[in-house]
C-alpha cells in the first residue's frame, strides 16, 4: 500500500509517499511556480507509485465546503497565477484515488496530534510563527472548521505600550501577524529573526502579543494543548517567555492544564504539515 | 409531557415548563441568594409537574467534562456560596430524570441556532453584552465546547487611539469585557448604558471594540452566524455600527456572508437562554 502527501507550500510543494505505517519512502521538494509547472513536478513524483489514497494541506485561502463549488480551489491569492485554481480537481482527474483536503496549518494541528507533541490528545489548536502566523484546530480527533478554515493570526491584539511599530499586515496593519511575523521582527529592528540575541527587548513584545493570541484562543476553543511551530519558535528561549506571559494575562480566569504542558514547541519540527497530510489520507482508506 | 428549563443567572434563576411542543405552561423567576435558598425555590416550582427532561443554562464557571469530578459543578465564583456547589447533583438527587447542562451563553446560543436569529444555520455564535459580556457557541447543531466552556468576552482588543479608560475587568483591566460591557460605558461617561444618547462618542469605541471581537470569532471558529444579546444591545443604533466597524477592520481579509445576515440582534430577546434550556432538555428524551 502507498499513501501520498502534498505539503504545498506558498514557495515550495514537498510531495511524499509512503507505506502503511507511515514511513516515508520518497520524498521530493518542487518549487510553487505556476499551477501548471509545479503540478506537472507532482505528477511526475507521484506517476511512479500506484496509491491508495492522497492528502493535500495547502497554502490558502482555500475552499473546503464541500458542497460549494470552489471546494478545493485556491481562493483569492496574490500567489500569481493560483487564483481560483482548481487543485484538487486537478489531481483527481489525475488520480482516481480518495483524497483529503484541507490547509497546511490544519494538516499540521492533525499531524501533531496524532504523532507530535499534542499525542494522546483528542484536541489541540497549532500555531506557525514564521513569515506568516496561521492557525490550525483539531477536535475530537478531526480537524475543525467553520465555513471556512481558520485564519487565526490575523485577531487583533492589544498594544504594548512600548512598541509604536505600525505593523506588517497588508490588510490589517496591527493584527498579531502584523506585529509578530518573522518579516515584523525584522522591520522594528533591521535583524533578520535568527541573528537576534536572546536579550533583545523586542522577544518581549513577540511574546506578550503571542500570548495574547494563545489566550484567546483558550478562551474560545479551550483546547488541550497548544503547539507551535514555525521559523521564529526556533529561539529556544521563546517558548518560556509567551508561557510567562500567557499566565501573567491570564491571570487564572480560567483553570488550563499546568502551562509547561499546555503551551508546547512542534513535535515534529518542519514535519508535522507533511506528516498531517499523510495520515489524513490514511483515513479516507476504508 | 413536561419538559422543564433553569436559566440560572447571577442575580435571578427564570424556570419554566413546557409541554411537548415547548409552549411554556408555567414559568417563575427566583432571586438568585444561596444555593440552599435558590434551589428550594426552584424545586418547589418543579415539584408541582412530573418531568420528563430538565435543561439547565447556568451561569460559570462551570464543570463540563462529563468524566471529571466537577461536572455539574459551579467553580470558583465571586458568588458566595456557590463556589464548587453541586448544581446538577442537587437537581438529580431530587428528579430522577435526564438533564442537560451547560452554561447560560451556551443554552442561549442552541436558542437562537433552534428558534431565533440563526435559525436554519448549523452553526452560530451567540455573544451577550450587558453587566459582563459572555459567549456560547453552535457548531453542527451542538454545544460546543472543549475542555472548559468558552469564555470569550474576556479576550483582548487594540485599544483606541482616543481611548484612555483604564478598563473595569477585575483580572484583566482592559480585554473586551472590561471595556465595552455595561459597567464601562457607566464608568466611562457616568451615565448608565441605557441613558446615553446614540450620538454619544462612546459608541463608536464600543463598537470598535466589540467588531474586534467578532472578527476574531470569525477567524478562528467561522460560524455561519454570530448573534448578539443582552442589555446593551438594546441600543437600537449599535449593530449598524457594529457591522460597518467590522467591515473596516476585517478588510475584505476572509469571505463572510453579507454583514447584515452575518451579524445580528438577537431573535427572541431576553428568552434564547431559556427556550435553550427546554430544547437542550427535549434533546436528551431518546
Amino acid at each position: 500500500m502507498y499513501i501520498g502527501g502534498i505539503e504545498a507550500g506558498g514557495t515550495k510543494f514537498v510531495c511524499a509517499v509512503a507505506n502503511q505505517e507511515l514511513a516515508i519512502i520518497e520524498k521530493v521538494s518542487i518549487p510553487t511556480t505556476t499551477p501548471e509547472e509545479t503540478l506537472a513536478g507532482v505528477f511526475q513524483f507521484f506517476d511512479r507509485f500506484i496509491l491508495d489514497a492522497l492528502g493535500v494541506g495547502s497554502f490558502g485561502p482555500i475552499g473546503v465546503q464541500k458542497e460549494q463549488a470552489n471546494y478545493g480551489h485556491i481562493l483569492a491569492t496574490p500567489k500569481k497565477g493560483w487564483t481560483n485554481f482548481d487543485f484538487l480537481g486537478s489531481l483527481k482527474e489525475r488520480y482516481d484515488i480518495p483524497m483529503a483536503w484541507t490547509t497546511d496549518v490544519n494538516a499540521a494541528a492533525y499531524g501533531e496530534l496524532k504523532k507530535g507533541a499534542a499525542c494522546g490528545c483528542k484536541s489541540c489548536i497549532y500555531l506557525t510563527v514564521g513569515t506568516g502566523i496561521g492557525g490550525g484546530i483539531v477536535v475530537d480527533n478531526a480537524v475543525f472548521q467553520g465555513i471556512s478554515h481558520p485564519e487565526m493570526g490575523h485577531i487583533f491584539v492589544k498594544r504594548h505600550p512600548e512598541d509604536t511599530y505600525e505593523g506588517t499586515c497588508p490588510y490589517h496593519k496591527d493584527c498579531l501577524e502584523g506585529l509578530a511575523s518573522g518579516p515584523s521582527l525584522e522591520a522594528r529592528t533591521g535583524i533578520r529573526g535568527e541573528n537576534l540575541p536572546a536579550d533583545h527587548p523586542v522577544w518581549e513584545l513577540q511574546a506578550y502579543y503571542l500570548a495574547q493570541a494563545l489566550m484567546a484562543y483558550t478562551l474560545i476553543l479551550n483546547p488541550e494543548k497548544i503547539v507551535l511551530g514555525g521559523g521564529v519558535m526556533n529561539q529556544p528561549h521563546l517558548l518560556e517567555k509567551i508561557r510567562q506571559q500567557f499566565t501573567k494575562l491570564l491571570n487564572g480566569y480560567v483553570e488550563i492544564p499546568n502551562v509547561d504542558e499546555y503551551i508546547v514547541c512542534w513535535g515534529m519540527p518542519d514535519e508535522s504539515g507533511l506528516m498531517g497530510t499523510l495520515l489524513l489520507a490514511q483515513q479516507e482508506i476504508v
